[in-house]
């Protein structure tokens, strides 16, 4: 790295010029107040929860090793909230997971909840609500940690910039958790719906299901927490929409011909799989969810839910106009219209739209093209870490679409996730009397019934609710084959992007159809993985991961589309919980923690 | 009472046929799902706070003495809730009162809480959250408390209906929370302000303050859940809206030519008082707050949010048609077209509705007509509950809007209500360390500066948050003066109906202008008030009552207004905390009694 980005040149001149010393600079205090604003992101006007009065909020930004404190006051009215810091592992703080029902009790409204915890490695992160389905009303942000002094990345850049990823409904986010959980399952009413014509077979997403129980698409993709809507439209539901608002003027960067830039872009849609491109632009992937990345390069980059990488890009291109930066939805057809952002070349003025139209993306139904891309996705040839040469325990995840009294949820081995009252840690650690989980069905290492045919709906549609609790031997290798399947609508099966808390794990491989142990595994890189937070899981495709259960807690695995977490799609991992020691007494309140 | 009313009838013919003893009778026991839910109570279709799937929720039945059970469970995805019992004075369990912040942890959501209290005196009464502003989502009901076997009322009728008053708005409550939090006072912007005009002066009624910061009038008046939105307005917010759902065409009530009946009436109007109708019929007003008053009749009824009534009437009119039964907004112009339902005469068909136009209301500024019912209201001749001759304590309380950062905020004696983080109930029970009280300002019994005019806006326009607790000796006599005074803007004054928790009040008198100790004390009726646990505070008047501190707990009295209590409108009362005993485990949970 020549030069350092130009935030943390100054940053570092503060610091200096303020006497700090090293130790000092190890603490990155944040307050922050949670509420909600009305906010015109994509000029569409509505409630948005706010950090500080800002969506997306803060960035925090800080250098491995530090110690980043977040004072969070809830001045929502009515509702709790909690933060989860996605990406890191919260080695010796599970308590700072924010995972509300797993982690912590939430936040009540008034309260102020401290998290705590150290950036022990360098990345790109992201942290957003883990509370119902708050996201999706603007409550994330980005985390960027910058390597410790000294310490040489294996790529080189003039200036950093970061690009938050998000999709954005108009409706509110009781409105759809309310929708989300009322979808009855209607064969009958099958041929009335969209988004399965032509769709069907192994590379084919139906529209059905998540998409479906949205009420529909987004409204809008955005960028750093802008995006345009098209307020003549008749969907503008009668709220307030002008499209001469700068609330809604597009994101632009800047950038001198000539220079490197790095990007650092995370997704955080709630739904969307997304595809990212800089016109006229090549992009060469370095770091994927803080690892970095044998460099390759690109012209569209496909992102998922959850996940984070950093790209590079030379300002190569005829600086006498600017370029369109464009993110729109992959691997499934859609009627949202593209994301943008403005890449300014600094002669020009900075908001100058480009007469152009901005990229569409790849072709959306190219799951192929999605898969190929994770597929070369290796850790960086300097930086390999050689995952455990075989594992403790093979867990196999069934990801299927059922019901319970006829509505649709999302089941794994055919348990669907439901979050206890006391949050686990808490009943696990202090070894609560476990009332209810007697009666909670067990969850198998596999479940796969012989009449079971991942091409075709579930044979048996009903699934019962469940905690879900996997228990991990402490310091065990744990291998986890994802198994995708039909959904409960013919010829359709969904991206689900799987994001593991507390950890990184090892990918060790992506399929399509059925794994076949005898065929796949012998397929597996033990080689040269990528290690990252979040993979995905292609419609009717398998995906291979191996982690070390060694960070004491209890840590959420799940997908991280966030209707389909709340109908259940998600399994938790208990290892080590009895080495976490006390837990601080302010995640308590909730379930039998009360008392 | 010649005839019990049919339900009375049917329910305890009920228990006699299930070989229920007169012990079984006792426990009335409630199993309740509170959740959002799509509904078209006007009309227009948004989502509801429903029990059991019903707004307002199922009625509790129930005879004196009897003890209700209710087991809440909270299905609200990310938001807490709390239920009041209003008028029920929980003599001995002020913790299932119901009041977030004051007598307990809100109810998260997944969690079951279990309210259990004994009706021991009969009469109407109501129930609604008391957390945040959920009560305008839909979250209330009806209580009807019948006499114990034996005991006779001093009237008689042949069957009982319940109806409850309520006015609605279409934005959500969290939009209508933010709206409210959120207003400036911008004396510039005066003259653009609607409901000013000819308003002026002590009968006026400026249109200014809670009206103005919901953002208008309430789009409908309901009746039993029932109103009836004119989809075709404008102001439709683009939702779904279909006059012909049968959600909202207007409830009805059946008589028999001849027959006597008695109306139940409740207003939980979160803004609006009303007043009530019954075309061609006179009523005769015989419990005002479930206690008996001396029978007088009226064309029209005020009610004020917070308050019930019992009215009499006679099916003596002409049995071919229908009649209308309406609901206007009193004392204030109003947009708000009429709320209606239907007195169906048997005869004819049930829902046919009348050709003639509904009764429009008394004339609206008539503050006079309003001020005179009040002051009619006495206890039944056979009924009187004389008050203590002398008061032990006289507490003044001036209610004044005034600015907090600019923003507008009620106050009283200057001090605006916010509620701690934990409970009084639990913080003065075990004695917690009063970190915070020492920088509360306190609350004195009497404020009034020498340069205030009640005819005017505040001359200091700055006011402190504050958790205004008056800590009452137990067992003593406590009077209240409450002194309206002008808004923050010229000319005007709004009514503020104030209701006392775990009280019945005696109603010692009320006045208009300022309270004047030496000529109006005189005046105060110390022979036959009536006993009631809301009363109105009329625009520029006063209002006095008297009360004996004799139930240990912690009390809230505060305006029934929803966005007046939400911006600080109201004071705490203590009495005997001490004596209250072991607290249940269930109300704790946030603040300092999570540990």
């Amino acid at each position: 790295m020549k030069m350092a980005a130009l935030r943390w040149v100054l940053l570092v001149a503060f610091l200096v010029a303020a006497g700090h010393g090293a130790e000092a600079s190890r603490i990155r205090h944040y307050r922050w107040e949670v509420k909600y604003e009305y906010r015109s992101p994509d000029c569409f006007r509505k409630l948005v929860i706010t950090i500080n009065g800002q969506s997306p909020g803060p960035p925090i930004l800080a250098q491995q090793g530090d110690t980043v404190v977040v004072d969070l006051k809830n001045s929502l009215h009515t509702e709790n909230v909690a933060i989860h810091w996605h990406g890191i592992r919260q080695i010796g703080t599970p308590w700072s997971d924010g995972t509300a029902g797993v982690t912590q009790c939430p936040i009540l409204p008034g309260e102020t909840f401290t998290y705590k915890f150290v950036v022990d490695k360098p990345g790109t992160y992201m942290y957003h609500s883990h509370y119902g389905m708050q996201r999706m009303g603007g409550l994330y942000g980005s985390i960027e940690v910058a390597v410790a002094d000294g310490v040489q990345e294996p790529f080189s850049y003039d200036a950093v910039y970061s690009l938050l990823l998000n999709d954005w409904y108009h409706k509110s986010t009781t409105e759809i958790s309310t929708d989300i959980s009322t979808v009855r399952f209607e064969m009958d009413g099958m041929d009335d719906m969209g988004g399965m014509g032509g769709m069907g077979g192994m590379g084919g997403m139906g529209g059905m299901g998540g998409m479906a129980t949205m009420g529909g698409d987004p409204q809008s993709l955005l960028i750093e927490g802008r995006g345009r809507y098209n307020c003549s439209s008749m969907d503008s539901m009668g709220g307030s929409c002008n499209m001469t608002n700068p609330e809604c003027a597009p994101h632009f960067i800047t950038v001198t011909p000539g220079k490197v830039y790095r990007l650092r872009i995370g997704n955080l849609a709630s739904t969307s799989s997304l595809s990212f491109e800089i016109e006229g632009h090549d992009m060469t992937v370095v770091e994927a969810d803080s690892n970095y990345v044998e460099p390759f390069t690109l012209k569209s980059l496909y992102t998922y839910p959850g996940e984070t990488y950093s790209v590079l890009f030379k300002a190569n291109q005829d600086s006498r106009r600017n370029y369109w930066i464009s993110t729109n939805i992959a691997l499934s057809e859609s009627s949202t219209p593209t994301g943008v952002a403005i890449l300014n070349y600094d002669s020009n003025p900075s908001r100058q739209a480009p007469a152009t139209m901005p990229p569409a993306g790849p072709s959306r139904g190219d799951v192929a093209a999605g898969l190929a891309q994770s597929l070369a996705i290796k850790a960086h040839r300097d930086h390999v870490i050689r995952p455990p040469r075989r594992t403790d325990r093979l867990i196999t995840l069934l990801i299927t679409q059922n019901t319970i009294n006829g509505f649709l949820r999302w089941s794994v081995n055919n348990i669907s996730l439901v979050l206890p009252q006391t949050p686990h840690l808490i009943a696990l650690n202090e070894k609560y009397a476990k009332r209810a989980s007697n009666s909670t069905p067990m969850l198998p290492d596999v479940y796969f019934p012989s009449d079971y045919d991942i091409f075709r709906p579930p044979p048996h549609r009903k699934t019962s609710c469940g905690t879900s609790v996997y228990h991990l031997k402490f310091g065990s290798v744990v291998d986890v084959i994802l198994q995708n399947a039909n959904t409960m609508y013919p010829n359709s099966s969904e991206l689900h992007p799987w994001h593991l808390h507390g950890h990184d794990f090892w990918v060790l491989g992506y399929g399509l159809g059925l794994f076949d142990p005898s065929k796949d595994s012998s397929k597996l890189n033990l080689v040269d993985p990528i290690m990252k937070n979040t993979l995905p899981l292609f419609p009717f495709g398998w995906a291979a991961l191996r982690f070390v259960a060694d960070n004491p807690g209890v840590w959420i695995f799940h997908c991280h589309i966030d209707p389909d977490l709340f109908l259940g799609m998600g399994v938790i991992f208990e290892e080590g919980v009895d080495r976490v020691g006390n837990l601080p007494k302010s995640i308590r309140g909730c379930g039998q923690s009360k008392y």
